[in-house]
């Protein structure tokens, strides 16, 4: 029997006390965002560190944050020539409510049909613990030919605000030739996939102040320039009928699609009808001349993310808005600057904004997007999946961000390799949320063949 | 000595008392909006059914309503054949927020250099006392040549919820030749001023809804129409660039403007600078074609009165809004039909709306222009200011609207004679409203004169 097979069937063995291992951890309440369950962060923490500690890692340390402590952990292979991989995850999840949509306890695991039901099942207790399970049954049955690091943070439904200062501060101890990102998940249930691209964005605020108060409608209408109408004169001259941003340079650093990128592209199908039937959208709208899945992962977009003026109460209220603001992000693909788009943005909607208000625009956030189909350990993932599921891998481009990826490629070198057994139709952060467990195996199953890949 | 000039003679004899007498109404804080005011709206209420029972009216009489108290007087005439004047006015003020502002008291009042300080000094206690202390000043020195009747609301600066049904049940009450609304004002210290037209209104709200809750704009951005960019476009399609209004239709119905309009508009003056100095603007911004007055009391508008989407708190979420909405309303002008107004709007916002989202629209309220150059006892009026004034009078079309000239219209028959003594920069309804006491005095003068200009 190969060392593959050995695993393999270890954990077979093994399997009902390790997915009750599994259950135990999603049991735990870690809802990071309310401070109700706060000692719940540091009991998930400890459990994770126990459970490394017993399969024989050397070093498990938990970090205290501000708010709930990272846990690092690492084991070392017996070659000292192996390549060190670095699993990111998180132990946090996300609220529960409403809590009356729930059909079963979301802290009591229920397995009803293929699922288990449970906050956390999928996004990523489930995908921390596919990661572990299937490092403890290579652990179990034969040498590890690569060294493990573990990163699990418990902020990451919060924005992760420690996270990006301890990556600074620990670039020695991060150090990895690879890394391991399983929150990403798949498109479809019989389609293993690898995320290699993420879009960036740059997000910034327009503002347009008229009158220094707001004006009684009746004695100033039609003397003065009204910011709720500017505003929206401004925003529609953003786009063009195609649906193309109308802002002049803003596709101009964007290359032409490669073959390849087309046919990778294409292995990852977005139909029009699974658009309206997840959106529930009356229609598709879009760039013409790109597919879906082109639209959501290689084109650019502009979006109003949010809009105000004046009176929103029940009721009317006739006044002209002192002000109008509006919030508007665009995702951005490779070799766009998110500076530079700010910056042509800006000059844009200060050269159509009329001078019977005063507009101001300033960045939110700017992040670059994120190509990682070069990503160090890409080809030995593929062909674990491609083993596990006989399917080619769908290879997608993700429409948007990581930004851990972002941070540990600037900080640690090194590309991730963005994963996951997690499903779409899971309802990661609705009530219900459940894992599919045939493809929570499957994982299990990839990550041992992905693990074992790099010996002898 | 004629009679006017003993009625006058009186009134400056009395001045002190009288004076006092105004300024016992104003210590009473009748704010309409505050439950913890509620006795006080009684209290105001006696007060004047008290005094005008003193004055020797032959009915008074407080109805209650569901909040404040509506206060009804008559003295008739000695004449059988008089004519029978209605005065309307209201007794509540508005709160006195915020009360770090005041440099007095705001029920406490103090009189600096040529003004009375208090809430309710100006808007309209100094207006209704006025009209009270002009028609004593006639009772004590002849007989009234006209019959007069009071109708003083409680509830005007909550929008007088009580009084359209109080006025349609009470039509015999109220029956009248003339009616007197001194709740107008003038635009200006040296300018006597008759309103005679008054903007309509029509008021509606639009809904883009597109997907069906919010959605990740990274996920989702590109393939799905986003309600606030569209209502945005729909919203900068209502004008063209020369400020009027796109709607097909619009302006059909409105007769071009007569040269004795434009000489009567031409007499309120309102310049640029005092647009900009008013309003704080930066720019005048209007029709082009029109004068300011004009574009302020004889041509229509629309404006956007609100405008919601998505986010709006601080920093920034990545969403596309499930749906946008704004209110908006036209000012309208005579001749325009404020639901024909509303279903033109309509038929265009849904031809121009596209079917990658879902739009609705629909009415918050309708009411017509008004135009009352010959209200009953419009000339009488007109004489009395000039003669007290020594200058011609200022017709002034308003921009707003006064409900409850459009109500006693349409019940009683009769259009009312908009006027008052109160000035622009009066800050009624800010801290520190004031009543400038020269003005008051002349509005008392004219008042006496416009009562027996009615004998003989």
């Amino acid at each position: 029997m190969s060392t593959v097979e050995q695993a393999i069937k270890y954990f077979n063995d093994n399997q009902k006390q390790m997915t009750e291992t599994y259950l135990d951890l999603v049991r735990i309440p870690s809802v990071s965002t309310d401070p109700g369950h706060h000692d719940d962060m540091l009991t998930a923490a400890q459990f994770l560190s126990r459970y490394l500690e017993k399969l024989g890692f050397e070093r498990v340390e938990i970090f205290p944050t501000d708010m709930h402590p990272i846990l690092f952990a690492e084991k070392k292979s017996t070659n000292p020539d192996a390549k060190t991989l670095l699993v990111y995850g998180h132990y946090d999840v996300q609220p529960v409510d409403p809590l009356d949509e729930w059909k079963s306890d979301p802290f009591q695991p229920e397995v009803r049909d293929d699922y288990v039901y449970a906050r956390g099942a999928s996004d990523m207790k489930g995908q921390v613990m596919a990661s572990i399970l299937a490092l403890e049954s290579v652990l179990q049955t034969g040498d590890l030919p690569i060294n493990v690091k573990f990163l699990l943070e418990g902020e990451e439904e919060i924005g992760s605000p420690s996270l990006d200062g301890f990556i600074e501060s620990n670039t020695d101890l991060l150090s990895c030739d690879m890394i391991l990102n399983p929150d990403a998940g798949m498109v479809g249930k019989d389609q293993p996939t690898l995320v290699y691209g993420l879009r960036g964005m740059s997000y910034f605020e327009v503002r347009v102040d008229g009158p220094k108060a707001d004006l009684h409608s009746g004695l100033w209408g039609g003397n003065v320039a009204n910011p709720a109408n500017v505003l929206s004169q401004i925003i529609a001259k953003l786009h063009n009928p195609d649906g193309t941003v109308a802002i002049p340079g803003f596709y101009d650093r964007i290359p032409a699609l490669s073959e390849e990128d087309k046919l990778r592209i294409s292995t990852n199908k977005l139909s029009e009808e699974t658009i309206m039937e997840m959106t529930g959208s009356p229609a598709v709208f879009g760039e013409t001349g790109y597919t879906p899945v082109e639209r959501q992962g290689v084109r650019p977009t502009l979006d109003v993310n949010g809009m105000y003026a004046g009176f929103i109460g029940e009721g009317a209220k006739t006044i002209i808005p002192a002000y109008a603001k509006a919030k508007i992000s665009c995702r951005l693909v490779p070799n766009q600057d998110p500076i530079e788009i700010f910056n042509l943005a800006k000059d844009f909607i200060l050269s159509i904004a009329p001078d019977t208000v005063r507009t101001k625009i300033f960045l939110h956030s700017a992040g670059p997007a994120y190509l990682a189909d070069d990503a160090p350990g890409a080809q030995n993932l593929v062909e674990a999946m491609s083993a596990v599921w006989q399917t080619p891998v769908t290879y997608k481009r993700e429409g948007g961000s990581i930004p851990v990826a972002t941070v540990m490629q600037r900080e640690l070198g090194v590309k991730s390799l963005l994963t996951g057994f997690g499903l779409p139709d899971d309802g990661i952060h609705a009530p219900n949320e459940r894992m599919h467990m045939p493809t929570w195996l499957k994982g299990i199953e990839t990550l041992i063949r992905f693990y074992l890949s790099f010996g002898g």
